[in-house]
């Protein structure tokens, strides 16, 4: 599967006119495109202070705006700061880490805003955008942040923008399968943004799998100020989780629910993987490395079932599972992946996002089968699981069995497309790095 | 008072079996009681949907969330980032500072949110969580983040988990002593917080006092790249402060007035701690400790009384003497401590929680005691201090005088419970760190 | 212009009296001056509880606190962790950056709160805050910390609180021209903060020229390190800048439109400036100087237009040019700007402020010129431009006239301020560094 390469051997990473180009040709069209499609929605459009009557909204308030606006500012602050500095551990890459992520964000949240658009907010033949649309596109981005993590330090900035291209495309189009088509609940992505991103990101890296790449392994570790820079992603990937889980949750009782489970099974997720941590290093250290990454595996586990009826211990419990399951997997998994399978994970997202975001899936279809009225109140089981139109008779059980289909579909797009992606980004024109100058800022940046 | 140590006498800080078996013996106990206790309150339960109806709510606007969430995720940056990031001053103590912070406050969290629902919102059974909670428990935590301060880098992760079982504890047993019936103000916890968790921490470095600390002296300071992590921490502390002080005020203008008074406390604070810095160094040089620490003690001395008429010019005076207080400590008071008292101060949190959080309590007695229905109109004079019920009757100056009264109750607490608490840490068996070892990273981490 | 200087002439830059008696004198200033003016807006007093029912109020939500606190935070992130670390780029001048910064932050807002008071919110003889106020004192400070971008590493710290007292005054009499006599839009502040603030240091920074500065020219770069706290600043900018935009705009769908704007302009100019950065540089490396500066013209030049209907893709195409003018700036203009105009701008806020805000200011003089009563709906064109009262029967195109003319009054009183306080600077009094010693903590700083 790879091709033959040669220590040493010359490859072209000059950007100097490739990557200007990229960028302002999808920077143009994506001008072009919002130019034709994207037009405020209605709450973000000065018609409103004329509709506000017509449809009896009595207070500015009422505006979508202020039920999500802090919410979003948090996600936003997850996916560029929290992705960006989370990746920022390798000792000499901390300015591609940052930089790419960066790149790679801003331009997928505009391919996302389209591409979501088209499959959720096309009316009359314009996408009408409001600040929900921004917090998707913001999640959809997530997926392509939590791919580029197993890929990090090992491609050049083109690669990147053409995997956010494909990726974001691919994602509208899972999401689109698994919330209209299956009619699924996954507020908090574990299936849509997790799973997909994660299995994506692996099939990628192992697509592009580089045999001579403990050449550069002493540039994969860390030193001790940048695990202090990696922390301050850790920390506000942690603490904003409670908002990700609850940004797009239904007004009311089911965004407040989805806040309070998440911090319950992120707090459970950190005493686990300490336990973990210590426990399985001869000295009994701790390892900044499961402390950066295993004590979010609880944000992402509860991603479905969140905003269902999880209750508090409930989500302790996942959170309690997924710290263990995390650190257990870079300690055992991850080395195991790269030598058997091929599969170098420079930030372990396997450990990460791929095993708590099939964990968040199936706690999701268990929590959805187990829902009863007596539970949620009459009116709150219709509305937690959207029970109208016609959906208006299905069962829990059913919903639990769409639920589960929704991590099967997401599972194989996730192969399908990165198998596809990964391909096209083993073409020898993006630029890609040599092995030897893996993981080293002085390839792309002026340092 | 202390047990006899020799240079270089040998200790065990060999972690691998203790501290696991503790993380995961205190989360498989929050779990249990997690299951037994805890259930959502109603706005976060499912069954809002129909309680909204017969309790009149015409909009999901007014459910508790949209009130507080902004301000409990200021709460918890704080408490994460806030925290973590000041105690990593230390050269060689960045891991311990963010990561021993990360660990005591996961678990702290958890175990408030049961003892703070044991005694304020426990209700047929089970105690009923909702935002207010999470803030609660975020506060609670504070006050084991204040004494962690007294003493960084002196401690075992055991020792810590030791200390923040028994001081939430004791927070919640005070808290509900002042609350409840003294029926005192504290929203922003000058007594319960920060006179409280200062002392604590005092009295159980006092216990722990370590005659040849001196051994590790040179680690006790700063580098420059430390000091501006250092300088992230205090900076969210800093501006976060004022959703702290007005994240549990009543709905409307208490929480905007207790956010404006904090505001101006905290930027008087500034200059004046410039001012004295530079005044008491011989070279006139500014010091970064007093910038990263005595800046903050105006948001700690307003902390009952923001919510309260304090009015902007008297929260600008309070910041403008405890910008001076807090300054004069760390250059006069600091080493008298340590050299005759004994109590060995990592932060230096009698200059920045123990003395400010006294002078918060009596500037909150004397503004009560002050308080009349012209100032505050009649109804505003009875929400504000909550004279209805059993206290219809209370008057300001009786009012005062409770409020005084809370704050002596706090500082008894706080030194009894941090002797109880010290005398349990001294106990040989939770892998403390030698002289020598202390404020070094790797006896715990693998560096 | 300038006073002759001999390298290594013996400059007085001890604090010790100075420095402390300027603090002081300006807090008890601020004191008095406060204890005379400043009260609580309705919304903030206890009185609040009564007028409510007058005003037929039925929620406490409908409080202005509801509306606009998740922005101030954001908004004061921006100015204080924004802009400090944002300054942190150079290798020796951490502690000067941040630190400065915050003191002539806390100053300045308390001043602005005065100034601005007085123009605006003052009633029988009090000026009433609110949150409202606290926003648009971050935003006066803002101007201050641009202009502070130019003089970084060259001045006192006296010197920089004079600056911030006659700026604040300044920017307080501009902003009053603009909002109050011309009737100009101008919520994000493209002209009254970016234009006046960035032209204001320039010329600050020119009267102040430093001939022999190449002495420290090699103090003037970053380190490794040092562009990675630089890059918490830019990020923190750039995430809230949608905040910093729609902070004070109408309540409802003004608030939401600037929001969406401003996040589309910044994701645009993200592209621009990458493909810039690699083009203009020989090796086509990416530059992080380009990437921390230059992605954040986007929000700078949507700042009077954003609250309009600009539309997203309207917004996309001023990001790609401003990200383009930006980074070319740094390339070419800024070298002839030092060597041709002798204007040493330290962190080229030419490139960021002044080009991108000009552009701003034209945005939103064009958007309100094309305004139609067809785009923004009758009441809704009403309401976006205030077309109320006295201005009843102004058409878009003199309003657009009247932007324009903002731009210009902003820009004179810009120039003619910065050369007066300029001036002032450069008396031999305020304890500003020889040259060789510029860009370097330890004249001012314990290190």
């Amino acid at each position: 599967m790879e091709r033959p390469r040669h220590q040493g051997m010359a490859k072209n990473t000059y950007m100097r006119w490739r990557l200007p180009l990229v960028c302002l040709l999808c920077e143009v069209a994506m001008i072009v495109l919002f130019g034709v499609f994207v037009r405020f929605s209605p709450e973000a459009d000065a018609h409103w202070e004329e509709e506000k009557k017509e449809m009896n909204v009595t207070s500015d308030i009422e505006n979508d705006f202020y039920f999500r606006y802090p919410s979003f500012q948090d996600v936003h602050v997850m996916i560029f700061v929290g992705f960006g500095f989370l990746m920022m551990f390798l000792k000499r890459y901390g300015f591609g880490a940052v930089g790419f992520n960066f790149l790679l964000a801003a331009f997928g949240i505009q391919w996302a805003l389209l591409m979501q658009g088209w499959f959720h907010s096309f009316k009359t033949g314009k996408i009408l955008i409001g600040v929900e649309n921004l917090i998707n596109a913001d999640f959809c981005v997530g997926s392509v942040c939590i791919a580029f993590g197993a890929i990090l330090g090992k491609t050049s900035p083109i690669q990147l923008l053409v995997m956010t291209l494909f990726q974001v495309t691919l994602f509208a189009v899972n999401e689109y399968i698994l919330l209209n088509l299956l009619h699924v609940k996954d507020a908090g992505g574990s299936m849509t943004i997790h799973t997909f991103g994660a299995y994506f990101g692996l099939t990628v890296t192992r697509i592009l799998y580089r045999r001579n790449l403990e050449q550069s392994k002493d540039k994969q570790g860390s030193v001790y100020h940048s695990d202090l820079f990696a922390m301050i992603g850790t920390l506000y990937l942690w603490m904003y989780w409670p908002s990700f889980n609850s940004a797009i949750s239904e007004h009311g009782d089911a965004q407040h629910r989805a806040a309070i489970n998440t911090y319950c099974s992120l707090a459970a997720c950190v005493l686990t993987t300490m336990a973990f941590s210590s426990m399985l290093q001869k000295k009994g250290k701790l390892d900044m490395v499961h402390i950066q990454n295993a004590t979010l595996a609880g944000g992402v586990a509860v991603g479905t079932s969140a905003e269902m009826m999880l209750t508090p211990y409930g989500s302790l419990i996942v959170g309690f599972i997924c710290g263990i399951v995390s650190t257990v997997g870079f300690v055992y998994l991850t080395p195991v992946l790269e030598s058997r399978l091929h599969i170098q994970d420079t930030c372990g997202i396997h450990n990460l996002h791929a095993m708590p975001g099939l964990i968040g899936g199936i706690v999701g279809a268990i929590t959805a089968a187990a829902a009863t009225e007596d539970v949620y109140g009459k009116e709150g089981f219709i509305k937690a699981f959207d029970f109208t139109g016609s959906y208006k008779t299905r069962t829990p059980s059913v919903q639990g069995g769409f639920q589960a289909a929704g991590i099967v579909v997401s599972l194989v797009m996730a192969i399908a497309g990165g198998a596809l992606v990964g391909g096209i980004l083993k073409l020898p024109i993006w630029g890609d790095p040599a092995d030897e100058t893996c993981f080293e800022d002085d390839i792309y940046w002026e340092v």
